[in-house]
């Protein structure tokens, strides 16, 4: 019998709630303020755009949330997703080192961010919500939301960056197949996105247009909310399933993870695999080496200010004590798309503060490299995100190999790169390079800061 | 606790073993002949095409074949795949009917079309063949060589239709991001591309041109032999893992199937999921319908003439007798690309002569708005090809609606629309039709038959 090659968990083993970090951290999150007293933002505050279940979670010092039955009854259409062991990988790279990755490309939009679009889509169902609108760049997000719709009969209506919509028509057709309204934004459709086009017919959009845009929607129409697919702390309980089930798995293998790394834009994905890691590194249980690994282009962590700042361009939204490189910042256009966020999750903030996680900054090259010696050892091509967290694992699995230490590497593989694949033709054409940020640019950005 | 979604088997319990239906059939399939004797192919005709493993397993009598451990670690980075219970889709359509599909899928390419790339990579690797020539249509089974020959450390040269090459550029990608050769056939490579180009020098080819110039240089190239995805005995026998799996995860669900549906372009969807059925249906341990599911633009099986013909366009290969619409047929261009062959499996031919399988054809029209509500419903988009075989499904279950009868349904959904996202755009903008096949252009391409 040959060593295994995935642990996969019984649909009757999946985890049936979701963990909160906040209680076990040595000291809670800065809360976000109201732009305008400056003062913590209520639940009020928050009630135009979310539903009251969400607003709760998201201000929860509950150690664990029960995942409601019809949430779970929807995971398990690809949950528990599998733990892999890269024996193909260690193979081709001649590590001592043990690699295990956590596969969450098996969901039906191919990665993890339908963990969070169906609770979201549910609990606004469950409070007689009947459409939700959303921003999306590349389409990762919008097109988890348009699932989470259809399968809770919510209409669905996303504004995508008008430069996606027209260049990745992928994605909007995956949306429009699960039933969404996709318009490409700036739009007609609202002040923010007419005001836009006013002063420039030919504007090809940003992700801070369409989050005003689809803001804008939220607040002002009936039974209508907003929701979004990273950064809040609730987003990041949803995520959690992920951990839960990786610790579940690690019994099965008999193993510990000795380092763990996952990539992070908003800080979902990591967040999701790292902290049920985290919570078991505080009560002393193992004590792994916690990673996030991001763009050179959008080095948040490694180089941005800790301060408040808008979640978004327009700064529509509350002030967010975070990591940011300024909420004017647009990094260059690198192929993770999902990693080109001007901020990190206030939580994932907070504990690199606290010194319990450490980060890193890769350049894009480096990462489509290793994306293509892991595709052609273990057959899946990595999604652009999570080849920044697969070019630190292979840097790690190599410094093993010099130094003959068996590390155990445990990584998030958060998606497949089925619908970006044009970024993998421009790798293997040499057209890409790691848009590094220059210090002058970093410098202006962050002047506004406070 | 809910009932289950889905039946994983474990990978200790993965099936170590192919199933050859030859032996257990009431008489032999007719053998292939040679175009110029019209004698039966003997070995020595095949060698210049196939390593000495795969001619014996084509004409095999063995009903059992070991699977090499070599294939069974390579089938372990998807397999076991994941039997469902479309518990959702029964609720949505109301029906009393259980539906089961086995899915295919998980694969690396997103299809069935690897388990049997991997064995075939396999096999010429051990043979001391150094590199492998196919064509593609669409690129289903040109990226499912491309990945096994990654696997095992052979070159892969693919033509790939140059229509398709052209306008479907993301299969290109994940073949060449495997580290596959792609070229657009009609080429400047081979005798028969500059024929065909010097002729008309904006040939937009055919899958027959493109298997001249595979099967060209296979013969004619040092160390190279040929591959193909569908239609022969041993590709069919490499793809039983997915019934003999199927099998199994029916035993966990405690339940027998009443009706299995497939969709047959060449065949080894369709077999690969029948065939052990149909032992146990020949054996008397159960008695499911079996059906098979063509496209009403290519309706080999249930309006195409049985009768010995080529198996390429350009006649290079051994007369099959087999069910065809004529070696010069040219099927409509409908969105199933994998379903426009104008032959079908010499052996499910046979076995549908023996009256052991039924067959219908269905417009693409309704595959598609199967296909719709199934992604809806599930939330994996379905590839145009296995929508056929939804539709039938559908048909079915809505048949025990209005009858009351609680039928166990079982089909093939052999993989997902990722890369095929344009053809759902096309059909919510209302620009498909059923392509339904003329009786005269029937009749005419007929008439070349013997």
């Amino acid at each position: 019998m040959a060593e295994r090659t995935k642990y996969i968990l019984d649909e009757a083993d999946m985890p049936a709630r979701w963990y909160n970090i906040v209680p076990d951290l040595p000291e809670p999150p800065p809360p976000p303020l109201h732009p305008g007293t400056r003062e913590p933002v209520g639940p009020d505050d928050l009630a135009p755009l979310f539903p009251q279940a969400l607003i709760a979670q998201e201000v929860s010092t509950e150690r664990y949330i029960d995942i409601p039955e019809e949430v779970l009854d929807v995971y398990r259409l690809w949950r528990p997703s599998p733990l892999y062991r890269a024996r193909r990988l260690e193979k081709a790279l001649g590590t001592p080192a043990r690699i295990y990755y956590k596969y969450e490309g098996v969901s039906p939009v191919g990665s993890h961010k339908p963990n969070t679009a169906v609770p979201q889509a549910f609990y606004n169902a469950a409070e007689g919500v009947t459409r939700l609108t959303t921003e999306t760049g590349a389409g990762q997000w919008g097109s988890a939301l348009a699932f989470a719709c259809a399968t809770f009969g919510l209409e669905c209506e996303v504004w995508q960056v008008r430069a996606s919509f027209d260049q990745k028509p992928y994605r909007k057709l995956m949306m429009e197949t699960f039933g969404a309204t996709v318009h490409p934004s700036p739009s007609e459709l609202t002040e923010s996105g007419r005001a836009i086009l006013a002063a420039d017919p030919a504007s090809t959009g940003s992700l801070g247009i369409a989050i005003s845009e689809a803001v804008e929607q939220a607040a002002q129409a009936e039974n209508t909310r907003y929701a979004l697919g990273s950064v809040l702390n609730h987003v990041l309980l949803h995520q959690t399933i992920i951990g839960e089930e990786a610790l579940k798995q690690f019994e099965l293998a008999g193993d510990t993870p000795d380092v763990l790394v996952g990539c992070t834009g908003g800080g979902s994905n990591f967040g999701g695999l790292a902290f049920p890691f985290l919570r078991e590194k505080l009560a002393g249980r193992m004590d792994p080496v916690i990673r996030a690994v991001e763009p050179a282009a959008c080095p948040t962590l490694t180089r941005g200010k800790y301060a408040y700042d808008f979640g978004d361009t327009a700064g529509l939204t509350p002030l967010l004590k975070m990591h940011t490189l300024g909420h004017d910042f647009i990094p260059d256009p690198i192929h993770a798309g999902g990693l080109r966020y001007h901020g990190m999750s206030p939580l994932i903030s907070h504990i690199y503060e606290l010194g319990l996680i450490d980060a890193v900054a890769i350049g894009q090259e480096d990462c489509f490299a290793a994306g293509v010696r892991f595709a052609r050892a273990e057959g899946i091509i990595p999604a652009p995100e999570p080849t920044h967290a697969l070019a630190a694992c292979i840097q790690e699995a190599l410094r093993c190999k010099e130094t003959g230490e068996e590390k155990v590497i445990l990584t998030a593989l958060c998606g497949h790169a089925h619908l970006d694949l044009p970024a993998y033709g421009a790798y293997l054409a040499g057209e890409i390079s790691d848009h590094a940020l220059p210090e002058e640019a970093l410098e202006k950005s962050l002047a506004g800061l406070p």
